[in-house]
């Protein structure tokens, strides 16, 4: 198990290596290192057993059939791309480990009532147009022909990205898969957050996947010069937003949400001229999506109370929704007991603040999540950092629970 | 002077296609723009029977002999690059007025005591290189040889930019200009602010002109997982920046300075990930440099505070400094009875809250401004906008201004 945990790390160095980036890591979505990793891991897949194909979205797919070929698939997975700057570990370590355990139980000969898929998502992020988990809501079939029209900070469009990538757009109905061709979906990731660190816990099962909404915000006032615009006759879009940034980490605060503002820009941005223009955005996520749609209408209104005291114009488009979704209880129950034999009697259990793939894959089949602590719970951050022991012990936990939903079926 | 009005807007016209953005005007130092720019109005000077030439700092200039060949110069001028998204009349129409004074002088063929020299400044904006004046100050002798390394938005050094225009950064001292050369420098530029739009008045004499400082501020944080970080944990650098940018307006508010955030923007940017670094600028202007130093302390110090509050860094570093200027006796009295010859006996008088390239020349010899009206004190913005009247009005002020120091002399 140790030499397998040493494996994975070392794969997820060589994926680090490929990025746009000199200096840091960042792979985007139909991307030619998108293309490379694939690759990559299409490579690594065909070396544990299993048959490879890249799907009509870009997805990387390898399979293990069961005890008779085209019997439904549990799919074991995670995500290939990244966010600028990014850690290593963010979804491909979920990859990696979905590959080796696909591996190892291929290599144990044991009979299989269903067949193993590993799916590398090739969008789970959404860094490049905006738009999260175009991988997986083209696997579930809940594609919106709307997204072919998305644009990247290049002005290329999602259409022309799939065309250079080499993918028909017109095929990617052949991506979408049926429920009844599936029997679950289970993947690791690392934890994104503090929990298991605070208590030096390893492995955690979750219970259910936050709601969250984005929103591309802009505020627009009107440009001047720096010097000669008295503040009576200013409409100074920045410091509207600024206030604006301010009343989202309040209100979420209050709500018990949480609220980020990741991306501002002032415009034209002149040292020596009044913003005219802010585009920023926010992301919105709670456990219960009441909770999360309350504290967005919160910060609507605060919004709107200053742009109309400050003569600036507000302008809102969501740009990705997701409803909290919860865990199967069977599937938990299978990462549970694959926790355990790992020797931890009683594992943690707690909801997943950060969205995952599984919110697009529960459209067609049940899904459940197996976490791994991460130094600090930092992540989206080149200081992403996981020990070996606990790779290993999610390696052992999550090729347990496989095995329990083998002998269960 | 009706007809030569409807020239000088024509010629406004004709220099605002000259732009690197298709849509809008931009035109920076040191770029193909700027060439073609200069050539357009080196062609214009001597239409209007100067010699021209293009100083080792960019600057194009033209002259007048005056009644014997080498005597000292009157300089009359302004600037030809742009803000981002900029008016047309900004520098713009002090050149051209300039041209079409030493042309009418010229052609009434009285005989000069000094030369009247026209220069239209590469840079006094700063847009590109950040730091502003480098036209005015290479003609001045105050250029600072660190400023070889500023580098643009691309990555190019000033050093590189000059060669790239054609210009030998070994030659910018043959730009600088001796004060027993120079007789002094009269300006004519739009308002920027809404004083005379509000009086309804045309003209102005400028008192003074603000003095200003700019900084380029830093926050650094830590970027993270914007779900997986809860707040306790963050250390997010745009919530500080905001609540900083608010600060500049209320300090600057409180103590009759004006301070203006004309550029922010959120590192590494992406939509779920916490921002670990703000960028942003920071100028501040006052009429008198005591207010402004102390305003400029009480932001530093609130800075401090909310990033020590937030455990964040804060890391300022000035780019520009201008103390404030006050214009000259007898220049100023000459722009007087230029406004008073246009009709207007009671000219209103106020100081420049811009900063012009004055502030830079007024090292090497006096100065003095002339203020022209602009629709509602809007500047930097394309909706800046003049009369052809108040144009016409201008150009008998600034002619007999000139006329004024002819006779004196």
């Amino acid at each position: 198990m140790d030499a397998d945990a040493q494996l994975i790390l070392d794969r997820c160095d060589e994926l680090a290596a490929i990025s746009s980036q000199p200096d840091r890591l960042e792979r985007v979505h139909l991307s030619k290192e998108h293309r490379a990793a694939n690759d990559l891991v299409a490579e690594w897949m065909r070396a544990a057993g299993l048959s490879t194909w890249q799907d009509a979205a870009g997805n990387q797919c390898g399979r293990l059939e069961g005890s008779e070929p085209g019997l439904p698939a549990l799919l074991l997975g995670s995500h290939i791309d990244t966010v600028p700057d990014a850690g290593r570990y963010d979804g491909m370590l979920g990859v990696l480990l979905a590959i080796q355990v696909a591996g190892r139980v291929r290599d144990s000969g044991i009979a299989l009532p269903f067949a193993l898929e590993v799916v590398a998502f090739s969008d789970e992020e959404g860094t490049r147009f905006g738009t999260a988990l175009l991988g997986s809501r083209a696997l579930a079939g809940t594609w919106d022909d709307a997204w072919w029209n998305l644009t990247d900070a290049d002005g290329i469009t999602l259409f022309e990205a799939f065309q250079d990538f080499g993918l028909d757009p017109a095929r990617l109905p052949s991506a979408f898969r049926r429920p009844e061709n599936l029997v679950g979906y289970l993947e690791a990731h690392i934890e994104q957050g503090p929990y298991l660190d605070d208590a030096d816990r390893r492995l955690a099962v979750v219970t259910s996947i936050a709601g969250a909404r984005r929103f591309a915000l802009e505020i627009v006032g009107k440009a001047g010069h720096a010097g000669g615009t008295p503040y009576d006759r200013r409409k100074d879009a920045l410091v509207g937003a600024s206030e604006l940034v301010v009343a989202v980490e309040r209100i979420s605060k209050e709500r018990g949400v949480i609220g980020t503002v990741g991306r501002l820009e002032a415009f034209p941005g002149g040292v020596n001229v009044i913003p005219g223009r802010v585009e920023l955005s926010l992301d919105l996520r709670a456990e219960f999506d009441d909770d999360r749609d309350a504290s967005i209408r919160l910060i609507v209104e605060a919004a709107h109370e200053i742009c109309e005291w400050r003569g600036l114009a507000f302008h809102q488009k969501e740009i990705y929704r997701a409803d909290a979704v919860r865990c199967d209880l069977g599937l938990r129950d299978a990462v549970l007991q694959g926790i355990r034999a790992t020797g931890d009697q009683n594992p943690m259990a707690f909801w997943s603040r950060a969205g995952h793939d599984g919110v697009a894959v529960v459209a067609v089949t049940p899904i459940a999540m197996l976490f791994l602590r991460c130094r600090a719970g930092v992540s989206h951050h080149p200081d992403e950092a996981v020990r070996k022991a606990d790779v290993a012990a999610a390696l052992h936990a999550y090729e347990a629970a496989v095995l329990q939903l083998v002998a269960g079926a």
